[in-house]
């Protein structure tokens, strides 16, 4: 078990008050190696200062575990959650009023932060839209602004060309695409700055459940992707939001 | 075993001729089914009317192997020999007048038929050029005339971009990619025409030996594109001949 | 953004008024590369010429969005809807005059062109007849005279050999097949015409939904096959039917 | 097209009445390579020789369409119908007498041959018994006595060993295991016959379906042991059958 | 440890002879279960009612491995050792009278066995052939009469047709086939016998070691195909002799 | 058939009474290699020194076939079955009295032994316990102590480095973790003692179902860990029980 | 053909000098869709702005090939070359001065820009150095400050835990592991920035050329972890050079 | 980076001497989490309680390196070098006293201790025994007995069997196999302890480089049986040695 501050204050108290030897003291700090880490502070500092919300996967949970889970960690600011189906996010909305996307499956019970830089998320098809939504929803829960560029794939490659101007002054780029997911090179070989690639389980046949697309963009010829699990919107979003804060405030 | 040309006759003379009734006859006909074949026909007449040269598979064949085959083919037109390493083709030299290219590995026997039509073979990058120089050479040799654009791969779309009007005017594009293969798909959806998309092993990590690409070709978004084996060079440029054939020679 | 037509003119006539001078047009037109292009005039242009309909993917999409894509397109020429339910289907027919076909899961709003030339499409078993089906209708709805071989497979070689006729004398064939897909080769080493080789998913165990078929097919030792996606019959009629088309009418 | 017999008949006829020359009737005969076959001879051979029922494979067809086949088919014999629902089988009473096993989803119509010889079919475990009923039912079909040796998989191997006798004096014998599929390789070690090993699709997690039995059966370190398709109870009684076929009666 | 028959009969003599109870008999021969095995009778009865030779796997194995264990082995009868490399087989020919096949890498140490019935081994191309050596080997040195048929694959359907008669008058036939492995089905749709397919490592790209042709193998929608390891030729011919052998002599 | 105790007494009490020869005594014994295996008693043997429960393996096995195959095991001590749905439970409640743990799907019908030593069971994610709760039920009904530790993946390690005393002090580990399965190397880097690694098919995507986790484990960089097969919590269980069972009962 | 911005000046004094008229320069521009794209201008602009030296990938091109591109591409600024081997570098240095990284197989022609910011590097385990070296060297001559944490892997956790400062503060992380690719879960877990992972070929068995690592990687259950190909050094490093750059000067 | 045990102890005796306040002290200890591990501890107390060498993966290190290292940490007591070829070896022996195994691929430097308990390690065939020897002697330099039995594959059971005694006898058993890995299921199914699968690379064709056996041994139907990695003799030894240290002396 973690050491708490008030007991290592005491020990410490205990030794200047010659109660204790350094020796004993020594002994108690030593004898548990790892115990004295005041883990809660990792957390708690991030949060401070990124704001970030808590986040529940929903897939796999019940409206009632998500709703209690959800009760604990509101009280500490806003809570995302991902992989939630309409019925459930029906049964969460009698509790709290929550944001809920139907087409990104996700929600957030809290208050969206105000937008700072922009993220640019763009889809190669239309079914990718659902992944692309999970990401976008979360970027703006994590403070991004964003810009969605939906269906420019590369099969018709001047949808993506009439849009050339907010590719190639992005900060970051969140390329989603299914199939042959060749969208994520053809867009970094455009763009300026890193590339997240999302692979989604679009297709049929030989796409194998994504996979197809996810060896596609890992093998991307383009310098500066990288690429994120199937269908993880959330994720991309997650990093990409990351690299969005680092930019100083007035670029 | 097939019935030779000269017993058939001979037999239709006994029938002819009453030596042999017409139910003998038709047993002998009959008793084999599949056996009456005369199959040398079919390879010959394909032979006349495309003047197309036999084929030899050079890999796991030994130089004294191939100059064995390739003296009993050359009697009736041009031979090609693909998959034919510099010591092997070295080796042929000394028997046959040949014209070998030692990036495509691969030597015609023979002369070049006079080129018709236009086959356009495409690269990704540069280390694709030898399974592009396969085809090339394979569509010459078949009596095709050819434009190449080596290196024109989607992560430099300016580069692709820049030869549009081959694109958009050819009869039949092969094009040819390793590592994510995004060329088909973006070439297919400039182009007008039939893509033969040709996957190769270029690549590493996790282009599994051309596996990525391959995968990929086959989900193109595009309409358009189909493909052949990993590093099949000359299997494209067969069939690209064949689409390139058809064509009215004033077009 | 792309430059308008008016924009282009208004531009030219001002440099032409001397109102712009020759250095200011040539910045606007070289500011933003890419920008200029007059994308629509590709499809259009695509679309004049051949006379294909528009295609939607209709797996994913609900009737009503079908519907109102539908009728956006249709105003334009017929719309080719794939992968479309019997209930969707349905739904779509009290909106417009559609035929459809169930086997295939596909519909055309519109009226099927007369038909040109000639697609033979065969079938390993009966059990491929669906993406056969989809194949058949995507390439009359295309403008091409369709010719079926059902229930051909090779371990019935007899059948497929009644049918020699047909394959000898095919302009392109579309071979269709599950479980070992050997019916692509069998048919390539027939014919004298290009083989578009279509796996189906049909099978069980260690056909893994179609992956021995479609590796059977890249495979083949007979030259002049090329594959698309696992029950991909649309894309494989969309390329027999560029094939088609380089015949001369008279052919 | 094939040649009907009556055709053949009437050209020979005409050359013996000198009707027809020599050289016309060569031609007529030549001109069509492959078109002479009587291919239904070869089935109709087999089926007289072997009396081995016409095989319907019942997945993916309708009940109706299952009854409409059988109609055709059971005028010249049995029918056996494979991988037929309860419902389908209900539906199917209704039109032929049938016997119909549940378990092994398969079905006769018409009478059972007298059984000769034996084959022995063994499952490593309960799971597996559908597949082996699949094989017995169909060994019997095709006239064979059955034994069967159920759920003496290799971790019990005392179990196995207890049927040594039936093991040790087998003509033919089937193994039927998923999971691990060690029973093929310990069954082929202790017999002295032919091993038809068919992996089942029976586990979970790393069984993938049946992949791992498959792979394990396949590398059987056993001499003596072939493999059919993943849960292909039919297609090994089919080959067991054979090789049961070929023993002397008095054996 | 395995109780030696001279042990059993002391024991029961002492039984006999009242110098050792009922009960502790009972006890010797109850208390280790299993060891009463007298494992070698199997292999050796198994020997002398087939005469097959003792099989060495050369793989892996030096030179010196192979000599030691065959003079052991080569007391009781021949000795068929596969994988021999030609520097191996020549370090062997030194100390034993040899027979070696070197494109099939094989060798028998002692005289071949009057051969019997016939086993047809076919190879869809001569890449197959030293596939198909090891199997026509190790026939031969099982006492099996061998037709060999090479190089007849599908795609030129007119070379295996031109052999139906072997084909459909086989006992048992062997079909060796890379790539796309179709081979197997369409020899098995035309003969009326058990067929051993075996697919070889033969090919390039996506045949990924011969996992393509094995997956089409397995896929056969032929009746009566069974499949070994991929380029196990050895495996195939040591089953087909088992089946060979099951037919009467005057057959 | 195996040979009862009593046949050989009988034998025996023959032999002593010279009413058979030791010939023929020992021919009976000889003849039936294998047979005289008193199999049950490995079995019988095998509970008596541990108590172990007779085990079902519920799934595919319907409510009837389970009460009637636990009818007969009950009766020489507990059963415990797994992969039990909660319908089927219900069933087997009518008949016996049983302990039913809903979340890992298990019932054990008997008492449970009185536990001993400790099996420390941890989790990755919360997904994961269903697979946790197989394993923690199963050691109990071994009769081993259990701790669990959910939850305690490396994404927050602070909440796994905050139960150090338990890992440090185990005697034995079950690490149960999906997604990318790292729990097991962090737990084997940290712990003195085997740890048994479940992968779960927890995950999404490039998971593959359970795929990524088994290879992650399987490729662990820390010394002491083996893998069980996705999902199997039981086999974990039992293995463990083996390994606490070794220690003596005062450590 | 692009066309040249001379061209261009020239077509449009010819409008202004009214020698050609508005309609026929439209025509002119709108003619050829893309074909105004001055493309060269984008790679231009990109190395103007970030200073980014050429790379050039060493594999699979020859010393001379190298060193002819290397002479073009050096009058611009530095060219980084990747794969490149001892010998081929030595031949490299006999025409540049080169700085080569043995380890990483990378060289610089030209020179390391002053560092800014500060990329962290840390692998699992001392065989990983090699990638980890090219990740390091490009950082370093893409402009960052480089800090790398060695061999800290998950199954010494205590190594990596001791450098918690540089993990907790850094900007961003490249992740480099085989085997089991823990690492990459485990450092997410702790540090507060994107972390980018990169999956060796490190390991034997079920590593599997480094999709084990791949695959845990992608599955990574911490957030803001993104992946690159296996061994894929410099790419994850030209990422984590975009990320570094987006900081602000005094951060 | 780790506070020492000297700086530990001054910053109490500051605190007991009141030359550090309370506040200022635990400012120290908590400012950096995770910093205070007294990392080393860990690894020193495992290797007092247990004796176990240090280990050096010697594939992918020059000789060189193992040297340096092995100087280090030959300090401590003894060091274990696995995958160490036979020029490395030589190399090695001229600096320190080794043992060393030749076909394990691995060394000793320092004593082996006195052995204890037992360990079993069996194989399927010869071409395992390398695997078997690294764990073997790595067994040995952990400290315990070893009983080996080489070539008891389960396609000669009763060389199997006739070692019953020494497997249902067994502590801990190490079961090695590569091909169809049947050893691992049927030896569980004999014995009553832990075993431990270790699959090998042996084979060929499907084999696919040990992930038959691989798979088979993960679903293994006998219970008690866990796996590690393709080839890894060394982790089964280890986690064996473990299981045995866990048995009373007397045992």
């Amino acid at each position: 078990m973690v050491m708490k501050q008030s007991e290592l204050y005491r020990l410490l108290q205990q030794v200047a008050a010659q109660q204790v030897s350094v020796e004993e003291a020594a002994l108690v700090l030593k004898k548990a190696p790892f115990e004295k880490l005041d883990c809660a502070q990792i957390d708690t500092h991030r949060r401070l200062r990124q704001g970030v919300p808590e986040v529940i996967f929903g897939e796999g949970k019940t409206a009632a575990q998500i709703i209690s889970i959800t009760e604990v960690l509101q009280k500490d600011g806003s809570v995302l959650i991902t992989r939630l189906s309409e019925e459930k996010a029906a049964a969460l909305q009698a509790h709290f009023p929550i944001t809920y996307n139907a087409e990104g499956h996700i929600a957030l019970v809290g208050t969206f932060p105000a937008p700072k830089g922009n993220i640019v998320i763009c889809t190669g098809g239309t079914s990718d839209i659902p992944v692309a939504e999970e990401a976008a929803f979360t970027a703006k829960a994590l403070g991004n602004r964003v810009t969605t560029l939906y269906d420019v794939g590369v099969a018709g490659l001047h949808r993506l060309l009439s849009h050339l101007d907010e590719i190639m002054s992005a900060r970051v780029i969140i390329a989603i695409a299914g199939m042959e997911g060749a969208l994520a090179s053809v867009v970094a070989g455009l763009a300026d700055c890193p590339v997240i690639a999302v692979p989604t389980s679009v297709g049929y046949g030989a796409s194998f459940g994504g996979l197809s697309a996810l060896l596609s963009m890992l093998n991307s010829c383009a310098s500066g992707v990288s690429v994120v699990n199937i269908d993880n919107g959330f994720g991309a979003a997650y990093q990409a939001s990351m690299i969005n804060a680092a930019f100083p405030s007035s670029y």
